[in-house]
């Protein structure tokens, strides 16, 4: 019995994800020997954003009798650029449309609302922390786009693994409430997990912030890597006043070094807000693993070295620079 | 090589997708013998919406020495209501909180959008055509929460399989393009794809929509079920006064029983407004696959018997008549 | 020399608070011997309220040789309403204008926001807080209008003596933060003041106030009347799901019997939500001591018997059947 | 009997005007022998604004055993900064709280709006009309601060006679309705007031004001000072084309040295248009005595030494270069 | 030499006030023979309204080869109705579609805006006061327009002639200015014109409204039928205030049955409000005569019998059930 | 019997189009002897604009004993600039304040609005298209307006002649669908029409613009000016998008030279949308020919010598220097 509704890897790349009409439309070119007409088709977004998934759309037609350009993940696009251009018979690529243009679709908005984030936060560091809003079957591809869009790192052990980063984390509330004690769970923290894992301490499971911050830097004095204010919207979230007087009591106690992270509903305005105000660190959830697909349309621009375009589109190939060929 | 960034199966349900500090919970709890801690944990929404996800849950979580229970799926939820609950020790079912958080956000998104568009269509046909915006391993989770929620039938190849239903489509424009002439495709269709599908004619690749309904209606007369309208937003997009026309223009010519199905940006807004103008059915994308994930929250309201919370949340579980035992 | 820059009651009396010009107006008439000139005036508001300050207008003019009308204390009136009629020689009161206008349209202004804060929390109970926003002068005159306009209380000495009340009020972060403790400061408070005051304790000046709320209570047991939410803006306020978080862990814990007493920014619509939340009393201070005063106006309305109005008034007398004669 | 509800100054010099619980805090303090504990507090606006009120601080301090800074009146401040600071035993001055805030919210408030006043009339004369909005009480407390804003005049008499400066005022609409016409009126001032006061005669009482200001031009000719415009909403107000025409008319006729006075309803935006139309002078009323008073927080921030403060603070003093040492 | 550039009716009549395009059409049909096509073709409004203009229409088509039917004038339609219909050989009429759309389209206008008025203003008289804002060669039309929408009267003397209606109007300001008295010109207007024309006399020009009113009538008595308000908005216009003074001061000195006539810058809104505040009369200038053309379109919608239409149309006759036969 | 309502050029120049107090005003003056006082007049606009309708003022004027001050046409003005001047006795011009009000109100409105859209479209050809909304008897004065405005050329005949332009247009849908294909439309039109008319043509009446546009240009190849898209709103209108589609299409097939004409619907903004996006020509109707008439107010400013005016407004004449003597 499927214990899981996502596509495996095998369904995917057999095509069975893809909308039903273009198995269709094979089976009706083949009965008309149309099969292998040769065809550019040619991939464009309805809004600006950051590209991302090109490296899977390269992977998904390895081995197809077809030539490949793309854009460069990480690299900016206006509307309607052409960010992949496909040339080859139709029957070789034609299937994998609805896939190609969800993972290209699906990745940009991902890696955009990233960059977003980390353009708010200036140099600071940014941890994409949403694996949690999305189906655990593209977590990792979620927090993979977060890293090319410009995080500094995911909380995702699959998406830390594919990037070749060790995955970002502090705490859960969970430890706190099973052990009974901040201060306790720290300590725990500190003798159990890896000594090169910075301690960052989650401090408002039971107490005030600022007086849990002073409890656990007193405990774990220069060992603390930082503190993280995770403050529920049933107390107001995390405010800037909160940041400032956290960090004022850390220095006022000989605790300069100790970093503020926060989380909690952030998005590029409210970064940029805390971050005057102080926090050194943004742990950024549905604001990444949320964002809207960035739509994407395939057109075929030639059949048969002809130019042409369905009514409403310019016939032919549209160039753009920043192509390169990738197959 | 891995070909795909996205999850199979089996790193799923070995928590492979995980946040990190779950994996380190676990292993602190172990090095002070606390992982089997009896708790009780919930999971809540933040925003009202239908209940999509619940069997995966338990799909995930059988086998593990727990009690859960779960809201149906397909049932409506306010903001905060417990839609899970779980009892048991902790080390069983720690681990996989980002991944039921994420199932349960993402389906139940898909699943209120769906129902918006049902509820807008009256009885009229709502078919989900999302597939192309969401990464390929998530299509055909979303094309099922998207039934759930009310959608009559969705195009991917795999979510329809998985419901047990038949792929709904109708055909591409570039099928049209390549064979070069709306009536030659449409003949083409008739002749090979299956008797029990129905011939529903994409007729704005070349010429005017009214031109070419007529057209086709003339060339597979009673055989045609319905015309598909999805005039590029570059032409204007599909309005009520077109659905109007084409509608007059073939019950004029003698052809009443063609239907009128329209796709391109539809809404509940426009599903309304086209619905009133005569359009017989909806292919429903982005609305449906773009819908932000409805957050979801996992709490801890109980260890060892006693109740409790962090901060902010009231301590000890939360009753809700609709949930029912799943494991 | 003069320690503060407010008016004594024998320089309000004798007219030294009033505009340069009625004084001058009486050396003309007098000049003219036209002082005595008999003349009707009224006054009228310019926006509806509820009428305060008729007490003090009926105690200004007493000794003077004119009749005068006035609506009752704590009646509502509407925009262009006459609420004081004086009939009488125009020397007798024409140099009071000044000091009658502006205590109808302070009085009434703090009356009127009073009656709102009382409406938004139905029958529980609302304490006039606000002193400190206005000078010490009128904080009197203030919390006296705020008790007409339907308040149940009033924390200044002076305007609680004047309304032959006791005052109301809990304790300064002041108290907590000499003692050090909340505890300590509670037992103090529990062991000096006076057994009928009932014991309301602020519970947000060093720790959680979820958490101080339950030391508080083990501490004070059946004699803890209630615990104050002052919560500041900094840490989010006072919001509803504190409110209802302290309730439930009061009652989990087997103090169902203590208030909760909120504070801090509240308006009508804050008090609606709080209320709502489970909030049993409201200290209420700058949306009633700050209030923009009504303005009224005074024209003279008869002169010698004659009806008469400047231009854009109507000539005479405008009846209104709430005028009772007080002097 | 008490014949006003305000409080007279030995009131308030002996605390009857303050909040109970700052009388209760004192009766605990000395229980437990801490009355004479040494703090530090500080004085705090929530908003920006022009600081008003420090004379009265000093005055009420004067004697006790405190050190007191203060930024000067007339200074600007921003939200947070520290305007007042007071160093000595708590039960020295804690009483005063609520009577030094009050003073200085209030003042401040009203100062500000006569700044913004000003600044609207560029050099021309702003004089303070409002007395008739506010409790006689502090009538002349809220004339001092519209002077220390930048206000040139008040028209009551004792707030006029605490500046040392000669009440501003120009004459009734009772006046004018009592004599029976605006230029008999005129004359008698005229004939009657001392010499130094300039004839500024209010034109819009009986007929067109335009008419009434050549009628009283051609009756005064160069004793004339100015003429006064006040018409009533209910015409229309005062609006720039009158100022204008009224303007052009006696230039037209020979009066070009009758300056234009303008009163009603004026605020910053309707001073600067009428300022633009040719009006010399500004009777403001409401806007100044009806501004909202800025509220102020008082904070102990070091207790015997040690620097603290509740929750939402940052413990310890906060430095401010514009306090002066005033006591 | 021409002196004015409007059309005569002859110039009209023959056609030259058409599009250049309609002439060349009947050139290019008559080079193919297909200048007699028997044409069906309709007018229809893009937005609702009152219908007028079809008279001008008959009288236009009177003596051409073709049936025509049209709505009456003074019954409304929506959006899309077919409100004309011509049957016929396109030679004998489409010349003249420029003209009867032009006529249609104003009328209607104009019409439309009348009937908002005379709905605003109940049972009230309204009065077109327009012809100022139109040219002179439209005047009459406009002015007709109004009284088929719903006005009782037209200032125009050509536009009331071809009414059957006298002409209404008062005075204009030049009359009293050029007297040089409010009261003399009345009685000069009083003295001179005929009987019948009922004494309404404007009393805003040189002196303030309600004092002129009273001068008038005292001068008139009971010969008055009303006064005219006027006020330009220099002086803030006719407030609702003025009328309610206007009204109480006639009553008052005993002229109850002089009639309020307002006008200046009145629309639906205003005269609502004034109406409410006593007014009795409107007269209405540009919200009728700028009220903008409504629209319309004429076209084909049958050739040789076969019902047809251009793209975005739907083909063939639309019925109506308000057409009637008049030609 | 009289066919059309609008007034023939005797019927206005006897002042019949005039309102019946002008008339009235005439006899009164004559029956005190007044007629021919001496006065000036001055005429000036409530809005800013361009000016149009001092020729017609001229003509009308003309042979009587009056001067005549006026801006020339196609000059800016700002509210209250005087734009003309007439000095005379009042009886030789009174009764054509309602004519020449008319006349420079609706020829203003008309000439601004072209200007607007002229700016808009840079050194891009614009031309009047909107006879059709407006009475035929001004369409002519409209036509005339829009060119002095700024606009290229006209449609109507008459306005055209008036200019000594010739008129401009292209085809009608009629044309089209009588003929029953536009390319043999095209074809008639460019075998009738005289060779120097250029040769633009309708191409949305059957088929898609750009399809048609192709078969158009196929036809008429190096003879064919233009096509001119006129998309109606039920088909979305014309758009960028489709601009630049045809544009694309007709320069791949080898006809960079045809331009594209665009109507329907137009103002600035979509004429500056779609100047961008390449097209060539903009027929504008409604926005012109709708555009509403520039209020105009006459006011005697001088009369027998004396500066005077009616309250509200300054006495004398108030001078422009761009006034010229034109009589």
């Amino acid at each position: 019995m499927r214990k899981l509704f996502s596509a495996n890897h095998e369904e995917i790349l057999h095509g069975e994800t893809t909308d039903i009409y273009f198995k269709r439309t094979i089976q009706i070119l083949e009965a008309k020997g149309l099969e292998n007409t040769e065809v550019v088709a040619e991939i464009f977004p309805t809004h600006e954003g950051l590209l991302c998934g090109s490296e899977e759309i390269k992977n998904l037609l390895e081995g197809k009798k077809v030539e490949v350009w793309a854009q460069k993940e990480g690299t900016p696009f206006k509307a309607k650029d052409t960010i992949v251009r496909i040339k080859g018979p139709y029957g070789e690529f034609g299937i994998f449309e609805t896939a190609m243009l969800g993972i290209l679709a699906s990745s940009s908005g991902w890696a955009t609302a990233a960059r977003e984030c980390k353009e708010a936060a200036g140099g600071k560091l940014v941890i994409s922390f949403g694996a949690r809003h999305v189906h655990p079957a593209v977590a990792s591809v979620m927090d993979r786009a977060a890293v090319i869009g410009g995080a500094d790192g995911a909380s995702s052990i699959l998406g830390a693994k594919i990037l070749n980063l060790k995955p970002s984390g502090t705490m859960p509330h969970a430890l706190v409430l099973i052990i009974g004690d901040t201060v306790q769970a720290a300590e725990a923290f500190d003798r159990v997990v890896e000594p090169e894992v910075p301690r960052v301490i989650l401090v408002d499971t039971f107490h005030d912030e600022a007086e849990e911050s002073l409890r656990v830097a007193r405990a774990l004095k220069e060992k603390l890597s930082g503190v993280r204010l995770d403050t529920p919207k049933e107390r107001g979230g995390v405010t800037p006043d909160l940041v400032r007087e956290v960090r004022a009591r850390l220095d006022q106690a000989g605790f300069p070094f100790v970093k503020i992270f926060v989380s909690g509903g952030l998005n590029p305005e409210k970064i940029r807000i805390l971050s005057e105000a102080g926090a050194d660190a943004f742990g950024v959830g549905s604001y990444i693993s949320s964002a809207k697909p960035i739509e994407m349309t395939m057109d075929l621009k030639e059949v048969k070295g002809v130019p042409l375009a369905k009514r409403g589109r310019i016939p032919g190939p549209i160039e753009n620079p920043l192509l390169e060929r990738i197959l």
